[in-house]
């Protein structure tokens, strides 16, 4: 199966899980599951944009001219009397205009006179002039934030002016994680004779936060039908369960059996994908998504970023996959097999504004060490020529880099 | 002051933060300050990179041929005899490969012959076939991840295979803000007369933690110089102090004064941008850095992502400012004054793989609704002319969407 019937497999299946409110210093990555509304116009009063004088701009059209200064507004306080004919009131940048007042004279344009008692304004203002109209920028009851909007620190701003002081959001995804086989030891421990530490367990739960979702490890299990049936089961409990290694060819790779025998169904079993070919994605009856990844790091990897990651979005209600970037290649990348395949590379922006991407010496899909600096994979499809210095190749970005 | 000494100004003056040991489980997005080195070989033993059977290339050359089957060597243990000449052994991806043996026949081209007890290879299979040999990948001792490396999933992965269960990494900047201006409100209240809500708060403290840095809200201070100044005092006890509005040229514009009577010298007073201009950049003698934004919310973003941002990845090593990508304009842009100015835009990838910007119906730098879906701000130089739709702009994005 190719990817893109995969990942339609992955997003057929998914329905966004249930939603919290949360408050607004808690929204950071978190997906709206209703609109935000505003509750009162923006601005909520006509407001000045500029430090200077309120004044009447019928009675600066004539300007140079001297107006009598009858008053200071500051921010927060509202004029306690009308601006006549021939007045002016000072001031500041987002109070509100006092009535009487339709225009404002910026400071630069302004003389003080008599000791600030008047006012000499050196050139005529417009009607309008440095006012923003009560409710120009919303008004009460527009939407200010649609529904599945993943909220960053631009739409917390605009959540804050909406008096949206809590929100209504998606449930973060519960996603956990299990690595096995006989040959992996702890970080902490050095392996000996035919062991090599679990590398997969670190990576996985840093690429499930990456994706805003929580990761709950449930540790390493060996090749033991038993003990590994009772770990997926545990994880089974999950929203999304994602068990590494195991499913490939080898004599020991009984895990898609143990999944089958505990209930999972399988809707993608082997993709024509390079690394990662063993992938497996599959469902239960309550609606947990299993992903069975291969044990290499890197092929577990690309398994992640193809379905893994668009899962994990969908189940927040944002089920857009973005297409690859076009980026130019720093390098150069062999021509590839019948498959689709994945090339860790580095990316920056050079300093024509141009995205850059350079193929990382890298040993295959069972090298971690050669992910280093890794931002993304470059994607070529099956059967592609190899690729050289300076030609625009697909890259799809981790995302994780600010 | 223009963009590019200002940004000079504040890297000039940061030293990056003290240091500390973290679990891996806790590196995510922060900074190594020091290397990862290698602690032993990896692969740390010649290895499988197949399922099939581990064999004698000189047994193999002229294939088909029938080997003898002598035993089974699954991940994670050491084979217990050395391969003989006629002998194969059953080995799994990822396993030791059996001393005397030195290539692999890949499962797809061997068939099992008199019930397992033999194994026929169907083709030849040159001398290292299928074999990783140990250290291929890395050295005992060799850098695997350099100092003032963000750590993301990739470096996770590289690290716990090197053995770091802890890193050395930058501590996170403690950056306190605090907004001024009797005009604010709560989120939670509803604004009456003249009031609006404190946005720049809840924005401020997400863009901080967006940047891997950990804010602390000082909240509100009202335009009152006694209590300005208690708050100021605060909030220079922190590695970094952001403080909105009050920076104008209004009457009640006194955060300047009180900044230099706390002892903050200034080294950027004024930028020349729009909005942003009267963004400011200071220090104390024992090394806070302090950034005075204007209290409008796009400026204060803009201050933010110009100044900030870079300054907060520089107390961790990394004080490389990325430059601007380039993207294609959908819409248009006003031509620009005298200042280098900043348009909030959404940014999308197209079906072709080109980065898109959008500009966003915004109503200047007093309208925070307007920034739902910003990406980013478009920059043009002082002086440009309008740009249309198809035109090539400078792009910085804000790097928090995944």
């Amino acid at each position: 199966m190719t990817v893109e019937p995969a990942q339609r497999e992955v997003l057929s299946r998914i329905q966004p899980l249930g939603s919290e409110a949360v408050g607004i210093s808690c929204a950071l990555f978190r997906t709206l599951a209703e609109p935000v509304a505003c509750d009162i116009d923006y601005p909520p009063f006509d407001r000045s944009v500029m430090d200077g004088f309120a004044v009447r701009s019928d009675d600066v059209r004539e300007a140079p001219v001297t107006l009598r200064v009858v008053g200071q507004i500051p921010a927060g306080q509202m004029a306690t009397q009308c601006l006549g004919v021939g007045e002016a009131m000072q001031i500041n940048t987002g109070a509100a205009i006092p009535p009487g007042a339709d225009a404002v004279a910026r400071v630069e344009i302004t003389e003080s006179v008599d000791g600030g008692r008047s006012v000499r304004i050196t050139e005529s203002v417009p009607l309008g002039k440095f006012i923003t109209q009560r409710g120009a920028h919303a008004r009460a009851g527009d939407v200010a934030l649609k529904a599945e909007t993943l909220i960053t620190a631009s739409e917390v701003a605009v959540a804050a002016t909406a008096g949206a002081a809590e929100l209504n959001v998606y449930r973060r995804p519960r996603v956990a994680h299990l690595a096995t086989g006989d040959e992996l030891v702890d970080v902490a421990a050095t392996p000996v004779g035919a062991q090599i530490r679990n590398s997969n367990q670190h990576a996985l739960a840093d690429l499930i936060r990456t994706s805003h979702a929580d990761p709950v490890s449930l540790g390493t299990v060996g090749d033991d039908r038993d003990a590994l049936r009772a770990k997926i089961e545990e994880g089974l409990g999950y929203d999304v369960f994602c068990i590494t290694g195991g499913i490939s060819m080898g004599a020991f790779d009984f895990v898609p059996e143990v999944l089958e025998q505990c209930g999972v169904s399988f809707h993608v079993r082997k993709m024509s994908i390079k690394p990662g070919r063993p992938t497996i994605f599959g469902t239960t009856d309550r609606g947990t998504l299993v992903f069975a990844l291969p044990g290499n790091p890197v092929s577990a990897f690309v398994g992640f970023e193809v379905l893994v990651k668009p899962a994990l979005s969908g189940l927040c209600g944002r089920s857009h996959i973005p297409p690859p970037i076009k980026a130019i290649l720093d390098g150069e990348l062999a021509a590839t097999t019948n498959r689709r395949s994945y090339f860790p590379v580095s990316v920056r922006v050079d300093d024509d504004g141009a995205i850059v991407a350079k193929p990382l010496s890298w040993g295959g899909s069972g090298d971690p060490v050669g992910m280093a600096g890794a931002d993304g994979f470059a994607t070529r499809a099956a059967d592609s020529p190899s690729a050289v210095d300076g030609d625009r190749v697909d890259v799809l970005l981790f995302g994780q880099r600010s």
